[in-house]
């Protein structure tokens, strides 16, 4: 009898299979589907020989437009890095009706948590202390309290209001805090809608206590923050800089954090790994953190679940719902690195 | 033409005045009262002579009921330590009609905070990598992240559902988790009133992932976490302790620490400073902190707010509503110590 | 063997026994202690018999300061009727120690979830269409909806933050309101803390599309909405009035309504039942109620479990949690009707 | 000088071009292209004249395969009527990279309050009561409130968890409900991220206290709610109906409703108007509306904004992030009739 379940080319490098897909979901895509199974086969000709019957790739081959003509049956392309890269021909792969999805937002809880989790740290300097508790400096009560500040009632602003603002902000929500977003590709309706305030760059900067960085790194965006920008936030501002290391003036940062003016907590780097000799890492005024905020157990895990959730709903001839849709007009805009 | 304005007694110590009144709080105080001001005068003598016209006293005094028979105006008496002392002949301040009013309420969110960043830190291991990265030994992306866990849809213990147990609860509404609370004080239905399961201790240590301890030290919670107790938590439990060392036996908890087994946030410790030579000093599974969960700024402003607010009211002839009664039925219970 | 229960004196009238306990939460009130069930024996005999051994007594009985001699046990006194009367010598109460408590809160959900029907129902006109269905009269979509508003982003008013406003300003929080409170026993930072706005009364009214009115009945606050504080509500206003009629100017109530200038939700009015010839009956502009927001049955069956609940805590030598103390500034203002 | 703005055709018919964009948003419209208005010219000749330049048709008019090969610079076809017609040849207008949007979502916060309204009318017997104080048969107090219930804590089903159905659920945040989902579209993980629990059609309706329909009309949903269905329903079940008339079996539902098993809050039905003689205009079990919950004026003007706005976007290059893009696999299975 044949086998007539949807074919899935499984490509996933450079993720892994077992990373991003436990035990039990990888069984069920085996369940759902005839899977060919290319995790380490990184060959042309194992692609080539599975494309003409594929209903999906699970991964990011170079798919040029010759190997889509070569993919009649092809639904769907699932990039499971985090970010679109140029291996697609996606104006080929749109006309043709394929479905190019994204994980991102698999990572984003665990971003935020992370992200809320530095700007605690900031306000309070939990990591500060336990490390200088580690060789007997610590202090006590009030003495160790100078300059700590609530998050609860303070200006918060967030630059970027895509999957990783949005969680943050919904962690947000019993501190009461005022959020001015900055987001150049929304209209200030889906901001108000989702009870922030639609803000300049500059007043974001210049009216927050707490600036979480989340902008996606594009040629517009690089050195968003530089030096002028950096000189607008107010004296004592905590800065959260969790993606992407593109858009940030690291020299100018460094003369900041150095001058005790701003305390950041910062999980990207402009190089990784930090350099041994990098100046950050004397400062007391920083939480240094290895790009660690995403790739959590959860995160990958969920990036599987969704790829099966989502083709398995278009075998059943619907559309997926958890994936999120390659924009045609980003697609060739991004320059973020890997996650991974 | 005499001063009509009720008098005050201001004595704050061991607090201070200033700490915990603002300039405009403090100057907002003098226009509504006639204010004794001894907070460097703790003579005798000076809080003698005012006790007979005195309308409220703010400190700690000892105040025996000879004394509060000789204060024949007094309404209230504020305690601005966070705990209420054997200080006062509490039935005899009750039987003549006083209020005695406690700021505890002040430090709630900055506690829940300071929790819910120990909590973060613990469940990702901010701190730890912060300090790893101080002598170059970091970890990066996913080798850096081994059993790092998400807080959202965790299951949470909170023992003690106070203040301080309802202001954290009131952070974690976002992260969708499920809550259990052991409070031996409160009927069940004031727990499910809040959205939380009540449980038994044992319950609430053995299924929860994360566990915040913010119980009362009284006779009866003394070493409520023994060794069988803190054996109770899960592996990878997070313990999260910012009140009181005194429920805690913190031998047992030092062996699960150097175990491995669970990881804490420690901020309140048996003897503070923490000895040098302590072996908690030298642990990868905690987060040092020196009782500084409480004692921040606007914690202590907050204070001297809820005097001039409540005061004022009771001048006007209307209950306090922002500080808290004392109840008669647990005044002589408390072993708390002072924050202070 | 002598019974060591303490004892509780069940009066309750005009509340009913069997209204406000239901069968399981009355067995579990005579386990716990020995009941003298005066519910239908309202004679001065009963209730003097039980005096002197009663540890609590749960009613409305009067209880000047002879009575209260003769009862040396008593910690407790239950009102569970929703308001204070001069039924007890209050001062001679609280000399001895004992806990006044009321029920009040047990109504709050219940009027909460009505008050918000009703203004739901004036903002789109519900039961006006429903109405008009009945004798034809109803339209369709667009036309049926001239006037129609969402609550979603509305100014909206409160009178009064007791119980009733937190309740109903609870259930506002998805729909990102606008809310102003005018509350008269609240300090400022009560208000802010709970995210509204402290206001005067004329700029509540002046400012608000929606507004509700939770405020108790006081000498002071008698008709405390008259013709020119009603003329301050815009155009198109919708007016929820479920506590208290004495607050309002029914005659410049009614003739706003006539001239159609807003809309109100009415469940409380001066005379009860409403004259059959009442000018409001034939209004398109009213929606009609009668005093029922509070009184349903999950409202009376709370307030027996309050009673349990707490009276149980006082055995067990802790204070009581659900139910309120009388405040001593106000127990003499109240000037409300019983719910009954 | 050429106008080098996209050019847009308006042809909203049968929508109305002044009800769905408020003056001035129509003149945001003209300022940022050159609109082709067809509000009242519904030739043929006219949109042919114009298709060939056209950027993006707001409206609903044909648009096969020759008419798409005809405009080689659309990008967007605006639907503004609510719901997606085989008006348009789907699969060409999906090659040539077109993006087809929907504005559903701009009724989704009206029918959400709608349906909320008439959840706590059936709840309390709002209109009941209402209508009945008109003919002097009013009751008072608990006399009227037999049957009343709260909605906290309840058990609720939704059937359908699109657009309508968060919006409903967001709105039931407060009231602590227990929250059952029937989606035969959405895999479990999007209904527990979203925290409600996702269940089959039968137990969403057997175990719940509030029943909300909101489902799509397709071949495979009409009648879904038959007789055995609805014999699920608990006795004293609340049903809310604002969408979709087809999904229901009405000859069951009033034989239910007949009996006084159920009480039903229906906004749509089978023949509109509701015939004169429709045994339903005389139930107390029901509340009666016309076809109400969405078309009032803030979201018509939605729908402008929302047009405008993602043109805008579109315009400068990005996607569009108001309006929903229609999804191939769906486009085919919509029977439901025009809001409008």
């Amino acid at each position: 009898m044949p086998d007539d379940r949807p074919l899935i080319i499984l490509r996933p490098a450079p993720q892994e299979r077992d990373r991003i897909f436990a035990p039990d979901t990888l069984a069920r895509l085996h369940r759902e589907f005839e899977v060919v199974d290319l995790d380490t086969d990184l060959s042309d000709a194992a692609l080539l020989a599975a494309l003409p019957r594929a209903f999906a790739v699970v991964g990011q081959p170079d798919l040029p437009a010759d190997r889509l003509a070569a993919a009649p049956a092809l639904r769907a392309i699932v990039n499971v890095e985090g970010n679109f890269f140029p291996n697609i021909d996606y104006p080929t792969a749109f006309a043709q009706g394929i479905r190019v999805l994204g994980c991102g937002s698999a990572y984003s809880q665990a971003v935020a948590e992370y992200a809320l989790g530095l700007a605690l740290d900031a306000a309070r300097g939990i990591s500060r202390e336990d490390h200088a508790a580690r060789s007997g400096r610590e202090k006590y009560v009030s003495e160790s309290n100078v300059g700590a500040i609530l998050l609860r009632g303070a200006d918060v602003g967030v630059i970027g209001f895509g999957n990783l603002g949005r969680s943050l902000h919904a962690l947000l929500a019993p501190f009461h805090t005022n959020v001015r977003v900055y987001d150049p590709w929304l209209p200030p309706a889906v901001l108000t809608d989702a009870g922030v305030l639609p803000s300049s760059l500059e007043e974001t900067l210049s009216r927050s206590t707490f600036v979480f960085v989340f902008a996606t790194a594009t040629p517009e965006s690089a050195h968003l923050l530089d030096a002028a920008k950096l000189a607008l936030l107010p004296d004592g501002a905590r800065l959260i800089l969790v993606s992407r290391a593109a858009v940030v003036d690291y020299d100018a940062l460094l003369a900041e954090l150095t001058a005790g003016r701003i305390v950041a907590g910062i999980d990207v780097w402009p190089v990784e790994p930090i350099p041994a000799d990098s100046p950050f890492r004397a400062l007391d005024t920083v939480i240094l953190s290895g790009h660690r905020a995403g790739g959590i157990e959860q995160a990958f895990h969920t990036i599987g679940e969704m790829v099966c959730d989502d083709l398995e709903l278009m075998k059943a001839g619907l559309p997926p719902v958890r994936l999120q849709a390659a924009a045609p007009e980003l697609v060739g805009r991004y320059r973020n690195r890997p996650v991974g």
